[in-house]
């Protein structure tokens, strides 16, 4: 955290998370973490800006230097009256150990933006801090829902879907994931895409190395199995193993799989479309006739740009606790904050993380009722608690 | 495979592989699988036709029916004298399961072509089949160099580089990988790079989560430590950790993981390229200025496709074994076959095999003479005998 500068006593400043006081705000409220990412708040607040205008049902708590966020906030009109600031001291830098945050980081604004939630003000909280950092805080902050046993980070993926995406889980909250953490991860993506995409009945895959059955990890063939005797009873059909290849594909909706592999194939992609969109630019700027062309062409390049753009699909989502984070990109301007804020708003409408509560105690029963092993017994149990 | 077709006595049939007759070629031979591929062997032999076209060096010893090969073989001027036919009676399928291939593959086109490397009549082997039986017969026919633990598929990736391409490995012989197999990876990379991309210093990359040293699975961290250790003696640099998003920059040359994770980004970036190929291709087809525009850049464009086209990268090559083995795309068309053949070429003329091995087997020495850990001597041990 960066050596704050304390901004005196604002009103509902960090000091008593617990008895926050009324924020008189209407509407469908987003708690929204306006520091900590590489673009500064004044690229938040223009994302709220952005976000404001379209949605009239939309209002922000908004949490960071009180002094700089309203000076911000005053000069756009659209967030007129739908707005109420909370003060905080102190920072999450880049740099800050999810250790040292989870520590010392009372008087953060990641801090803060995550007790809105915690406290009920909010269902949905977005920053564009740290994610290691947000995904610790979170953790502790928010909990695990009962019978979660690693949260997931998901992502929309630009696709040939119709909805034009699909969802990938885990992407980064943690390295590892066993058959138990995939089918989970198979539960919440589904309930996802049925709340965040209004998909009712989302097709799952289980990311592997070729689509054969007898191919892969152990932890991978034990999954294929549990999440294809989940599939009937919780709304969504298992089309078994998918590839690399098959992540953008129309086959499927929701892309299970560990937070390494998941992390590695996402910055993968978005490296690779960097990559091709440089070589068009470059190409497009080889020749006279190229350079008429890409005058001509330029609504339809800016129609591809907008659809494989990582600003409009901008927005990983924290599945598994008690309450819903949006992790904007640290780099995201404000169309991408915009982007990230009207995915909160969805979710936020559609009581999702209660949904999901509820779907992850109700498949633990299930497994409770059946021949359980002691492993699913503990998963269960605790569903149940 | 299919039940094959017996196809009578041809001259060099599989029957006395360990003493073939004179195939009577001149310049660098290149023994090539011609069948089992999607596309069937009138697209390798179409392959082989531009590859002779373009380089009057080179000469085939090429591997399957005999009956189809001599007529496919005959309509081509560019071949004349510059094939020699081994007729085979047996198919490896795309469904083979590579135990069995193993078992009963001897009449097969892949097995021949392999054994040609074995026998010493080329030093580069070129198939489009079965991925999994072509690794496994490599594996027994050919033998791991000695000191190699894992054999490693390394593919060539587009990039920014000036090359226009960086290598990774392992794109999926194995799905798993241990710290010393991690650092065998990084010496047969760098090899690959010195001698089939003429790269003498080149840059090692270790992916990774993230770049920060204290992230990521335990394995990788050690051999974060052992890559480093090895760097200064053996001819290349370590940059430390590296993310999905730097697989296709100028900061790495060569980028090192496990076949799991190779496998799923190698393959994640294919469908990320198609996809935004035919995203491209519509946007192009929306309206008549647009039409006009994609005549006007058609050769801008046509530039563009030819340097994402993964066609022009088409040869994993299977590194750690006595003899090198490009496996080529099973859809590959002539021109990728064509490409596979070219990427053969350059390495059967570096002496890619001797250097690898001699570079694996004074690494084994370095450790030997310094505090090596029992593992270390075990892989020194064999490397020294």
């Amino acid at each position: 955290m960066a050596a704050g500068t304390s901004i005196g006593t604002t009103p509902g400043g960090s000091t008593s998370p617990e008895t926050p006081p009324e924020h008189g705000l209407t509407g469908t409220v987003i708690s929204v973490d306006a520091m900590g990412g590489d673009t500064g708040p004044a690229a938040v607040v223009g994302g709220l800006a952005i976000a404001a205008e379209k949605n009239p049902d939309i209002a922000f708590l908004l949490h960071g230097d009180a002094t700089e966020l309203t000076a911000l906030v005053a000069k756009r009109r659209a967030l007129d009256g739908r707005v109420a600031i909370r003060g905080t001291s102190d920072v999450v830098t880049m740099h800050d150990k999810p250790s040292q945050v989870m520590r010392g980081g009372k008087d953060t604004s990641m801090w803060s933006a995550i007790d809105a939630v915690r406290n009920g003000e909010a269902t949905v909280c977005v920053s564009c801090g740290n994610t290691g950092a947000l995904m610790a805080l979170s953790m502790v902050r928010l909990r695990k829902v009962p019978g979660i046993n690693r949260p997931a980070i998901a992502c929309l993926w630009p696709s040939r879907a119709k909805s034009g995406f699909n969802v990938m889980l885990d992407v980064g909250a943690d390295i590892k994931a066993d058959a138990q953490d995939l089918l989970q991860y198979a539960l919440m993506g589904a309930s996802y895409a049925r709340n965040g995409l209004g998909n009712p009945t989302p097709r799952i895959g289980l990311l592997n190395v070729g689509t054969e059955e007898h191919k892969g990890r152990a932890e991978l063939k034990a999954a294929h199995d549990l999440i294809a005797q989940a599939a009937p009873d919780n709304d969504f059909e298992f089309v078994g193993f998918v590839e690399g290849g098959d992540i953008p594909s129309d086959k499927v909706d929701v892309i299970v799989t560990d937070g390494f592999t998941g992390n590695v194939a996402l910055k993968t992609a978005e490296g690779t479309a960097a990559l091709i969109r440089d070589f068009l630019t470059q190409a497009f700027e080889k020749t006279p006739w190229s350079k008429i062309a890409a005058m001509l062409a330029y609504t339809s390049l800016r129609r591809l740009s907008k659809r494989i753009d990582p600003r409009r699909v901008n927005g990983g989502v924290f599945l598994g606790l008690n309450g819903t984070v949006v992790k904007s990109h640290g780099s995201a301007d404000a169309t991408g904050v915009a982007a990230a804020i009207k995915l909160a708003f969805i979710l936020a409408q559609s009581g999702f993380t209660e949904r999901l509560a509820a779907r992850v105690a109700s498949a633990g029963r299930a497994r409770e009722s059946g021949a359980a092993t002691p492993e699913e017994e503990a998963v269960s149990g605790s569903a149940n608690g």
